[in-house]
C-alpha cells in the first residue's frame, strides 16, 4: 500500500497528514461519471464489475484522495432478499413490493455470499486497478435505513409506516431487523473477503428517531452487525445524519470510526463520544458551492478542531451534492493537504 | 379567561395541570377541516377572517385543549413584501418569483400592519368565538425559514441556493434577513394588537445549519425580532426542528418558551438550555399512529421527564401529520390530562 494514511487514521495511529476522502466522490458532479451514466443505468453500473471499478477509480485519477470507495448503492443488499429495486430519475430508489407486515417479512430470503458475486467481482476489479495506490472502502446501508426503504417503498419524509411497524408490532420489527442485519453482514463479509480494506455502514435515515427509540429498536442490531464484522479484521465506519443526540449510543455499537455530520462541532462531538474512537467528517456539503476563501476557512476550522489528535479522517458531513463545481472539490482537497496537522 | 394554564406555563407560573395543545391541531386529519377545504383553497381560508376563525375553533370544539392557534400559514408575511405565493397539492408552498440576488432583495417591500388587515380580522373573529375559553396563539415563520422559502422558491432538501447566498454574499444575506425580521415583527405586532395572547415563531428549517452558521447568520436577526416583540407583553415561543445542537444558541435569542422536537429527551434538553426558560414539546408526531397503550406510555414518559417543574407545555415535536387517526389525537390529550403533574 503506497498510501495507508486512511487505514492508520481509522486505527488512531499517527499519520504524516490528515487523510481525506468524500462520500459520493464518484458521482454526478463529474463529467467522466455522466459519460458512463449516459449509456448505463445506475444498477447496471453497480452490477457490471468493470464499470463499477472504472467509476470507483474516476475521482482517484483526478484528485489527491487518500481512499477509494467502491461504486455501489446502499440498497443493493435488498434485491437478493426478494425486493424489487428500481431507480426513478426524480424520486430516487423505489421498492416495487414494499414490506408491510409479518407475511412480507417472513418471505424475505436469507442470503449468502453467492448472491453478491457481482459485488465481490467489482471490489476485486477495483483493487486491481488501484494497484495499491490507496485503500478501497466497501459499504452497505445500515439495518434501520434499509428497513425504512423496504417498508416505505422508497425515501420518506416522516417514516410513518416504518415507525408504525416499529411501535405497533415490535416483534415483527425485530425479525425484520435481524434479517436485514444478517443480509448486511453477509454482504459486507463478502466485500471484505474480495478485498475491501475497510467498510462503512450508512445509516442515512436514523436521525429521524429519538434516542430512546434508537436504543430500543436499532442499536442492538447494529451492535450485532458490527460484532460479526469485527473478526474480519478491517476498520468499520458507522455513519448517519441528524444524529447529534444519538452519537453516544451509536458509539456503543462498537465501530472503529464514527461518521459526523455538520450539525455538530467536530471537537465537541469527539469529546462527547470519547477520543478512544476515530471520527470522520464533517464539512457541510453545501460549503463546496461557496467561494474558495470561504471553503478554505471552513476546512481549516475543522482541522483546527481536530487538533493534533490521532484518528481524524477528513470528509463531508454527507455525500457530495449534484451540481457541485468540480474545481471546488479539487480546491477543498488541496486545502485539507495545506492545513492538515501531523 | 376561563382557562389560563397555557399562559401561566409560558411564564413558568404554577398550574393545576400541564397545559396541552398540538401544532397543526387544525388541519387535514379533521373531517370538519376537510369539509371547508373542499370548497376553499388554503390561502382563501387564511385570508377570509370568518373561515380562518372557524377552522381555528374546530379542534377547540372537539378536544379539551388548553390553547387555540390562529389558522394561517408561516409564509403569509411574504406576499405583501412582493413575493407571489401559491400552494401545490403535492409540492406544498411555491414562490413564483424567488429571491436570487441583490436586486431581488432590494425590491422586497417593507410592510406595516395595514398589509395584514386580514390577519388582524381573523384574530379578532377567533377571539370573539373563543369567548375567553382558552387563549389564542398567533404565529409566523422565522426569518431564516422565510428566507429559505423565498430563495429556494419552495421547500428544499439541502437549502443549497439559500446557503450559497449566505456563504457567498453575506452582506446581501444580512439585508434580506433584516427585511424579513422587520416584516415578521410588523406582522406579529399586528396579531398581538388584534388580540393574540402569545406568539410562536416557527423556524422549521433552521436545523439544516451548523451551530457556527446559526450563530453568525441567523441568531442576531431572531434576537432582534424577539426584542421588538417583548414590549408587546405576551409570551413568545421559538420553535425549530433538528435543532439539538442549536438549542443553547436559540435560547439566547430571548424567547419565553423554547419548542423542542423529539430528537432530544425533554429533561436533558431542558437542563441544557436552563430551567429559567419554559419548554414546549416533545412527542414524536408519528407516535399518534401507534396503538393507544404505546401512546400512553410515551406521553407519561415526557410528563415524567418534565417532573414537577413549572414551565412545561405539552405538545408534539412537530405538526400533526395528515392521516393521523383523530381518536388517537383525542386519546393523547386525555393521557396528558390523566398523567399531568401539578
Amino acid at each position: 500500500m503506497t498510501n495507508d494514511r486512511f487505514l492508520k487514521a481509522c486505527r488512531r495511529e499517527p499519520v504524516d497528514r490528515t487523510p481525506v476522502w468524500f462520500m459520493r466522490q464518484a458521482g454526478r458532479y463529474m463529467k467522466e461519471y455522466q459519460r458512463i451514466r449516459a449509456k448505463h443505468g445506475i444498477l447496471d453500473v453497480c452490477k457490471t464489475p468493470e464499470l463499477a471499478a472504472e467509476v470507483t477509480l474516476q475521482p482517484i485519477e483526478r484528485f489527491a484522495l487518500d481512499a477509494a470507495i467502491i461504486f455501489a448503492d446502499i440498497l443493493l443488499v435488498l434485491e437478493p432478499m426478494g425486493l424489487d429495486l428500481t431507480f426513478h430519475e426524480q424520486k430516487g430508489p423505489v421498492i416495487l413490493n414494499p414490506v408491510r407486515g409479518g407475511d412480507d417479512i417472513a418471505r424475505l430470503r436469507r442470503v449468502d455470499g453467492e448472491a453478491f458475486r457481482f459485488s465481490a467481482d467489482a471490489v476485486g476489479a477495483a483493487r486491481k486497478m488501484l494497484d495499491g495506490r490507496v485503500p478501497l472502502i466497501g459499504f452497505a446501508g445500515a439495518p434501520f435505513t434499509l428497513a425504512s426503504y423496504a417498508v416505505e417503498g422508497g425515501s420518506s419524509r416522516n417514516h410513518v409506516v416504518t415507525k408504525q411497524l416499529m411501535f405497533g408490532q415490535p416483534e415483527q420489527w425485530r425479525v425484520l431487523m435481524e434479517k436485514l442485519s444478517d443480509g448486511v453482514a453477509a454482504y459486507l463479509q463478502n466485500q471484505i473477503r474480495a478485498g475491501a480494506q475497510a467498510v462503512q455502514i450508512f445509516d442515512s435515515w436514523v436521525g429521524c428517531l429519538s434516542p430512546g427509540d434508537y436504543q430500543e429498536y436499532v442499536l442492538p442490531h447494529v451492535a450485532s452487525l458490527v460484532a460479526r464484522l469485527k473478526p474480519e479484521g478491517v476498520p468499520i465506519i458507522y455513519f448517519g445524519t441528524g444524529t447529534s443526540t444519538l452519537l453516544p449510543l451509536m458509539r456503543s455499537a462498537g465501530s472503529d470510526v464514527l461518521g459526523l455530520d455538520w450539525h455538530v462541532e467536530l471537537d465537541e462531538a469527539w469529546a462527547r463520544v470519547g477520543f478512544d474512537v476515530a471520527v470522520q467528517g464533517n464539512l457541510d456539503p453545501v460549503t463546496l458551492f461557496a467561494p474558495l476563501p470561504e471553503i478554505e476557512r471552513r476546512v481549516a476550522d475543522i482541522l483546527n478542531r481536530a487538533g493534533n489528535r490521532a484518528g481524524h479522517i477528513f470528509n463531508l458531513g454527507h455525500g457530495i451534492l449534484p451540481h457541485t463545481p468540480i474545481e471546488h472539490v479539487e480546491a477543498a482537497i488541496e486545502f485539507v493537504h495545506a492545513h492538515a496537522h501531523r
